[in-house]
């Protein structure tokens, strides 16, 4: 137990340490392999009631009970038993156990390395590898992806797919994702190559058991590189001149173990396995925003038509674990000034706790001009600049990175950034084929086109639980109406809809639809509307897979850009609660649809705790100047109030000053005058 | 002559004078009231060999003819006749000379003192000021408005609409626009008060003569401030603390004149009366990407249906213009870091050099990770930080602020960010009215909805000047066809359409619909596709005004989010180049139409020289969070290569590390650790 542990706080290390204890007593002489071991979250309505006896001086024994919740595999014989256990920490007990079967845990990555040492031992593959005529010096590696489900096999059984690659360069870190072998394998659970085959390498031909030798051709490169680590590369910049930041006064944030205050904003920084980093009870100035904000999944489907790319669709959160995958932030390389870090803590195996280190971090950064007005009669300029916030985790799935971002203004405003980065998964294609599905990055080697699917979770408390989302479209008032004065055609007017049941909903720029979320029992004093936050969505395409594709079934949440539920504290992911090789019909839409099916649930959406799931990403039909490292790719969803303050919350931030900024002028030719203040 | 300037170079002040003087003797005895001296700039066919010869080390005599534009009031008895004339510096001549029957010149600041006096000093007026009983120590205040058509006067005639305000505090930058007053004057071309009427205040009230007293209630004021002026606010933040960037070695840019060097781009940096700052010739690596960058126009129409205010309507660079009203950049303020200046030339009524000083400041950021790969396999992490290069302006047009900012990135990306910020304009409204096309940001005060339209004129040459533009869509392959192999239904491929015709475009999100400035004289050796750079658009809603309105006929570009046209030397502005009062009829959808109706005007925009124009804005339904003064609302368009390069043009970017970047680790509650350098 952790008995200061504030409710939100991830579990400590000997909390997860006693969980381990508890079900290791439960499951007697059974050697749990633990998957997980994480805090279950205190039920919303437990809770809300401890942060407002908290925020009025309660006594801390009304703290919700803490609670781990425990995903272990319990061997049975020759089967592995997937078990969900709820454990009180505060009693000591299994408060509860739910066998899952016919479902998968998420990846574990020492059984894929097995899987990958099982492949690479097999005799036949050795012999498909020889037949390739690798150049001297050169070796063949597998990259295993977990199985997406596509209707070919019967699912009951874990499954991985082995791509194979050929590392050019004998150096650890060279890319061998550059070099794309057309050779797969597929292994079983019980760690058996149960498929070998050939891959198409054109649009015409499909997977086959011709032996064909490596075409050297791929290797007669353009001058380019290939390779992304500077021990490899021959081309280095030096134009770049230092750039530093410095704080002489330190952060303006301060933190209390997870607690984080900051320029009026205060919050709980959270941590999980799968979700990463996740953030509760977001206010601004003492006013609730947000119980809850986390980056609730992501799905990458592939868009190559051929099998079996089509097993290629990735739940990173789901399936991979955007905790678990968290990069160990370093300072000075992820982030420029004084920098915070947070550790994540997960579990071994065998239950013992696992430090992620620095797997979130906090820092300020500057933003520009936050607001300026110039008076044009007195020539008196007044400038603030923004400070945001930052709270960043970046994780590495396989070639791929991605770095999340929650940023916070001064003006109550709220930005979550995505940028996509690392490297292309490639496949190989024959030199001088070209497919209308992906892109030839390098010769012999294609990148073929897939989708970033994001779902982001709010769930807000806009001054209270009891919330609405209204849609607003901006309209041209009609030119003929008798009713209706617009003489000179130019009025429009807005039309807002509370939105009255579950559901998923589009976006439309062009009629500038509008989401407000918005507390209907709190009206602003000024403006006469209901306070609200609104949402600043990232236009994209949503999946473009089939709906009647197992891609499409899979990652339900992709078909509609933002979705309104009531709240549950079991409905926290929108593909569902276990993604590794499911089938479809766990996700948010069966989810709605099952209780509009059932009479005897209320599924109203009006002025009741609602949770909304903004759905975006990319379409990505890669560039060659994503090879062989992609260039950030931004994606950013923005949260503002709306008629919820009575002015511009920003409005006392200090007036910029030379003063207090030094800047520093520079003169022709990019010569610097240090002393000089006044340009 | 300024025998050393580049023929991009905007006049210097002597190129100024000179003109001045020839055109003073075109017109002796005439006392030319000049309102433009500018650069004519080359034409394009003379510039572009001009520009290759200089490549090859021309001799200088090859240099086009220095030209300046000359805009004049010419009286003539009453008559003010506004004539353009072309002065060949060279050769010391007018050129040529045009007699604009009908059209209006730009908002003349000087003109528009008169008028505020004129207004003022009006006894009816003063008759009607006194009926409003204002508060003691109060005043009006008069600020007047270019006139948006709207049909109800025959246009031959300027006439200036004057809002009234009431400045409650004597401090000089009060804000008054906290303060509408229900009185509206508007003023001929003689300065005299042509009509006095009473403004609507509620929804279904039209103008009036009756003559009601400034409602008191309308200062009883909630504990907000309406002040934005630190000497008028009540309380500061004193949180934030100090942030500086500071660079040891200098910028990383060069600057020769107005020859800006930075990271392999190069570029010529640009500045005129009208649009502020423009880019020229903008390379990368030494490869042509940009003949020329400019935010073309813009216009802000308001969307209350009531008279008077139908013509509230700025072109906000065809009336006011960018570079007249470009604010005098303070160091220290605007940006952080080091920061080069350029000052803009202007001319007085006189014909004299006026200097717009630091009208467009250059210098560096950070903008967080470029890219970044962790080898799952070693650990190892391989970032890079991403500098980009801002060109930035800031214009301050009565109430309201841009901040217009380009920013270039090592990976040869371009990105055009606009924050709109300043004070809302706003009207008065009566204590307890609401109306649908406006936001009650305080008692009494009412923020109409309004658009900003914004066009970014973008002249491409990638790898040479004949190109075209491609529209790309993502589409699901069909699941039933025959022909095509597509068995799971997750196949996608784009579908790509090169535009043969001069049009207008729209944008689409939901088939991913990219559009490509492409050269299909260049193919890509390895994607073996033309090389290109795509718009990244910014969506958001056309005008909202019916095509009928004279809103919609004065700003055609707004129809449409993307127009192609052949390049032309005289198109430079896609809502015409008279915008004052203007009628309509003038725009790019009307140029097109008069061209594709002559059958003898080759209208082909496929592999020839093109011009690409980005309509973008925002619809602003103003928060109350907008008000006293707004919080920067950011948008951004972005041009990025696409298979333009053979890999990642930033691969060659430094590794970030500790050692270069002189982080700081925060320790818990906030206290530094200034001696550790790692985590």
């Amino acid at each position: 137990m952790a008995p200061n542990a504030h409710p939100f706080d991830p579990l400590t290390p000997d909390e997860i340490t006693r969980a381990a204890d508890i079900v290791r007593q439960h499951f007697p002489d059974r050697a749990p392999n633990f998957r997980v071991i994480t805090l279950r979250e205190p039920a919303k309505r437990d809770m809300v009631a401890f942060l407002e006896q908290s925020r009025q001086g309660a006594p801390a024994s009304r703290r919700p009970a803490r609670c781990a919740m425990v995903q272990t595999i319990i061997a049975d014989g020759k089967a592995k038993n997937l078990f969900e256990i709820v454990v009180d920490l505060d009693k000591g007990i299994v408060a509860s156990q739910q066998f899952l079967e016919g479902k998968h845990s998420y990846i574990d990555a020492e059984y894929m390395k097995q899987v990958e040492a099982a492949c690479m031992a097999d005799e036949r593959v050795q012999r498909e590898i020889k037949q390739l005529q690798l150049p001297d010096g050169a070796t063949a590696c597998v990259e295993p992806w977990a199985y997406a489900t596509d209707g070919m096999n019967d699912m009951t059984e874990r499954t991985t797919m082995c791509w194979f690659y050929m590392r050019l360069v004998a150096h650890p870190d060279s890319n061998y994702y550059a070099y794309p072998l057309d050779l797969c394998a597929e292994v079983s659970e019980n760690l058996q190559v149960t498929k070998i085959y050939r891959l198409p390498s054109s649009e015409h031909e499909r997977i086959h058991n011709q032996q064909r030798p490596f075409d050297r051709r791929k290797l007669e490169r353009l001058p380019t590189s290939t390779e992304y680590h500077p021990d490899l590369q021959t081309s280095h910049r030096t134009t770049t001149k230092p750039y530093h930041v410095t704080q002489p006064d330190g952060p303006s944030f301060q933190t209390d173990g997870n607690f984080l205050t900051w320029e009026k904003w205060s919050m709980h920084v959270g941590f999980n396995y799968r979700e990463g980093l996740t953030l509760h009870d977001i206010r601004y100035d003492g006013r609730s925003l947000f119980y809850r904000l986390s980056l609730a999944e992501m799905f990458v489907p592939y868009g190559d038509p051929r099998s079996p790319y089509t097993r290629k669709a990735a739940f990173d959160l789901g399936n991979d674990g955007a905790g678990i995958n968290a990069n160990n932030l370093r300072l000075g390389c992820d982030c420029l000034g004084h920098i915070k870090y947070f550790d994540g803590w997960h579990n071994t195996s065998t239950g013992d706790p696992l430090k992620l280190p620095n797997a979130i971090c906090c820092h300020e950064q500057d933003d520009g001009i936050l607001w300026k007005h110039t008076n044009f009669r007195t020539q008196n300029a007044v400038v603030t600049r923004s400070r945001i916030l930052v709270l960043q985790t970046i994780i590495t799935v396989s070639n791929y990175e991605y770095i999340f971002a929650f940023q916070f203004g001064q003006d109550a405003s709220i930005q979550y950034e995505i940028r996509a980065t690392g490297i292309l998964s490639t496949c190989p294609i024959d030199i001088g084929e070209q497919v209308p599905y992906g892109t030839v990055v390098a010769p012999g080697v294609l990148a073929p086109f897939h989708q970033h699917l994001f779902c982001l979770r709010i769930d807000p408390s806009i001054d209270g639980h009891s919330n609405s989302l209204a849609v607003e479209e901006s309209h041209a008032m009609p030119l003929d109406d008798p009713d209706i004065h617009n003489p000179f055609g130019v009025g429009y007017t807005t039309k807002s809809t509370v939105v009255e049941q579950e559901q998923g909903l589009d976006l439309d720029f062009t009629t500038n639809r509008t989401f407000k979320i918005i507390n209907e029992n709190v009206i602003n004093p000024v403006t006469g509307t209901p306070v609200g936050f609104k949402i600043y969505p990232y236009y994209s395409q949503t999946i473009l897979a089939h709906q009647s594709s197992f891609h499409a079934k899979r990652s339900e949440f992709a078909a509609h850009a933002v979705w309104v539920t009531r709240y549950s504290d079991d409905e926290m992911f929108p593909a569902g609660r276990y993604t590794m090789q499911s089938l479809g019909g766990d996700g948010i839409a069966s989810a709605i649809a099952r209780r509009q099916h059932d009479t005897a649930t209320d599924t109203s959406v009006r002025n009741t705790d609602i949770v909304i799931w903004h759905s975006f990403g990319s379409t990505h039909n890669p560039r060659i100047e994503d090879w062989p490292v992609m260039p950030s790719e931004k994606m950013t969803v923005g949260l503002k109030p709306v008629n919820f303050f009575t002015c511009n919350p920003a409005l006392d931030v200090a007036v910029s000053t030379q003063e207090r900024n030094q800047s520093v002028l520079v003169c022709d030719g990019g010569q610097n005058n240090k002393n000089r203040t006044t340009p």
